[in-house]
């Protein structure tokens, strides 16, 4: 029997009371009110440490959802994903109390200048021994770019421009301004560094001009581990130049794999450059039945408010007058509402409602079986192309101890989870090196 | 016998290599070259809350001193203060490890856009149950302004400008956004918070235009603790309208505790709203014999090139052409370098070169003592008008055990030092009130 790859596990969460699965925060078995709390965020990442995942996965938005009904009062209500705290300053705790979990968190290219975001990712970098990642985003609230000093949220397409002079400024700090052996911390003769070997970077990009150096020496990763979650077409293009690690969310996957795949080979990359992982939610159960009742249960206090609050602000579009009692056979599912239809030709044969459709995204189309089902669900979605998950909670940490006790002795038994951690920082425990590929565009800006 | 005031007492450190007195970095009795190590910043945290210190005071600065000789190449080969890592990340896991001690950061207003600033802030209090305090800072390395996106520092005076509506941005944020009774997390009926309680902002300034709401509940201090450091006319006016606690550094102080006493009370605020804490170098010993052999061993290696680039930095002129060994009889000390002037006339008989008042200035002009000599210093220091002090280290944790171990207990015993933690937030064990007083600027921006 070949040995199969092993796939990637990420828990995903936020820094906030309501992250995917709305209306769920009030449960008595779930910590998710906790969000403040240190030792909750402790508790957590040792858990996933304990079961060998890879790292835990941090969301973000700098910003509030404020499309649906015209304002941001549903989002409020409902703590959908308002009030949101600031993920990184969570992470060098955890990473304290524990030895291998990585750490990933997202960040915007608008939220922060790249010279003083290149400073914060090594400093994390420094003080996790080389465990984070960054998933990059561009942002898609308006909200955040109204208060973050645009006027407006800047076009698509530019923000991706917009993304790759913000890369190509933290590549030139992170890879190019100090050399390997600047650091020298010679006591005898006074001298912590070699200026000759720590360089400014000159950069004069279409829209950031930083002359460096940079400020931090370097850090064992340098270029924390990359993930990149984007789906559009330029969003495609720029996943396929920068990611290490692309996160899907949603439908639509095997061909968006394959499509980044492709786009990446032309860049040089190598289809083992790059893992993609797929999010998840999982309803897990000893055996099935006690799983499909567990998710009936959770579904009675999902809330389609705070789901279509969610949904409008993806979309851009106020679902605030659509009412979710008229049967589907009322709607075309074009344009906006595209990703709806794959919900609706499931059950061609029902009579289905708006909001049935709309509870089913906010349940993130969720996966229900016994442990061996999930087991065989995730095996049979590696063998399709994915090279990992992210683990979305229904209840925290509920769903993920759910996965650590019943679903993962099976993985490791079959040799799809680690068993054990591999020595070293984050992009060596997943790619072998602790450094960017020779083959990313990031080694480019290298000295040589 | 009245009660005596007690006094602040703050270590004042940075997350870099070396902070003022340059050049001890490489010494065995220091772990300066450990400033990427949360165990070493944890064993300083509890150090200091065991002896009952108010708070850790970090600096910080975005930027490198390249003033001196044209170039950064000095402050790179002797660390001086590059590399520097960002400071806020130490905190929670310090925060974690210790139960009242406050945990004071500097951050400077052009770093960061004050939408993500009061995120950031709002969250650090939030984890750290109200125990931070914000040293805000304008800038003055051209350096730090070039690569932030300004295409060069803005002037000083428009700094303050800037300052004055960042603060304005942030107090809305914090103050006036959500009610204090927003947040009520019920359960039964699924609310979180209530909407009409959480208010946008609006806020149309000359600098920043930012709608609002903010992103954070409600945390223990809502506004930081301010400490602020301004010495020039504008930096004056700007710690008396916004400063809780005025940090200065160097001489002149007398004159300056009365003026920023005086404009505070112009602007309503009551002369014990503001703490003056100054900085200050002490050595050390168990009698005047030890101590002063003591500052001469750190004076051996003390580096002069390091002081006169970070002196350059901050005087803006380059003193890479200045001949050390020449006497300051043949220099005017005006403009500049009128800084100098006192501790010329401190010593008038002496020939005195040029160097020699530079190390004094390397040195921290510190004070050597017995303990007993040094209690008895700063409690004359708080009779002149101090509140309280920020000790400056030439060893870490070094010189911060020889003062717990010899001059705390006598300030305790003189009630000149709190031997119990007041409870609640830090800005509650200072001023008795966990919320900015109704006299501050700030508090004109609550609802009603």
């Amino acid at each position: 029997m070949r040995s199969r790859k092993r796939l990637l596990f990420n828990a995903f969460s936020m820094n906030c009371v309501s992250h995917i699965h709305h209306g769920l925060w009030g449960r008595a078995d779930t910590r998710q009110l906790e969000y403040t709390s240190l030792d909750a965020w402790i508790d957590l990442a040792k858990t996933l440490e304990k079961a060998k995942f890879d790292s835990l996965f941090l969301a973000d938005v700098v910003g509030v959802y404020d499309v649906y009904k015209g304002g941001p009062e549903t989002s409020i209500s409902e703590a959908m994903q308002i009030p949101v705290n600031d993920p990184t300053l969570l992470i060098p705790t955890m990473a304290h109390a524990t030895e291998h979990l990585g750490f990933a968190y997202t960040g915007s290219i608008l939220a922060e200048h790249p010279f003083n975001f290149a400073r914060r990712a090594s400093t994390l970098d420094h003080l996790t021994d080389g465990r984070i990642a960054w998933n990059i985003v561009t942002s898609y609230l308006p909200s955040a770019a109204r208060n973050l000093g645009f006027n407006d949220l800047p076009k698509h397409d530019d923000r991706y421009d917009r993304g790759d002079d913000y890369l190509a400024v933290l590549y030139k700090l992170w890879e190019a301004s100090w050399e390997g052996d600047a650091v020298v911390r010679d006591r005898e003769r006074g001298i912590y560094a070699d200026p000759a070997k720590v360089h400014t970077i000159d950069h004069h990009g279409p829209y950031y001009e930083v002359p460096g150096p940079h400020l931090c020496e370097p850090s064992p990763q340098r270029t924390p581990l990359l993930f990149q979650a984007g789906s559009s077409d330029r969003g495609r293009e720029f996943a396929a130049r920068h990611a290490e690690c692309v996160f899907i969310l949603g439908s639509g996957r095997r061909e968006l794999i394959a499509d980044i795949r492709k786009r990446a080979a032309k860049h040089g990359r190598r289809d083992d450059d790059i893992k993609i992982c797929l999010g998840v939610s999982l309803v897990i159960g000893g055996s099935e039945a006690e799983a499909q009742a567990k998710a009936r249960d959770l579904e009675q206090t999902l809330s389609l408010e705070a789901g279509l609050a969610h949904m409008s602000g993806h979309l851009g579009v106020d679902l605030g007058d659509v009412d979710p009692d008229r049967p589907i056979s009322d709607f075309e599912f074009n344009g906006v509402l595209g990703f709806l239809k794959s919900f609706a030709a499931r059950e061609p044969d029902k009579t289905l409602t708006f909001g049935d459709l709309a509870r089913r995204q906010l349940s993130g189309n969720w996966i229900v079986g016994s442990d061996e089902q999930i087991a065989n669900k995730l095996q049979s979605l590696g063998e399709d192309g994915a090279d990992g998950f992210n683990l979305v909670y229904a209840t925290t940490p509920g769903t993920f101890v759910d996965f650590i006790d019943g679903v993962a002795p099976i993985l490791k038994a079959r040799g799809l989870m680690q068993t054990e951690y591999d020595p070293g920082p984050l992009r060596q425990k997943i790619f072998g090196d602790a450094h960017l590929s020779d083959r990313h565009p990031g080694a480019a800006f290298r000295r040589i």
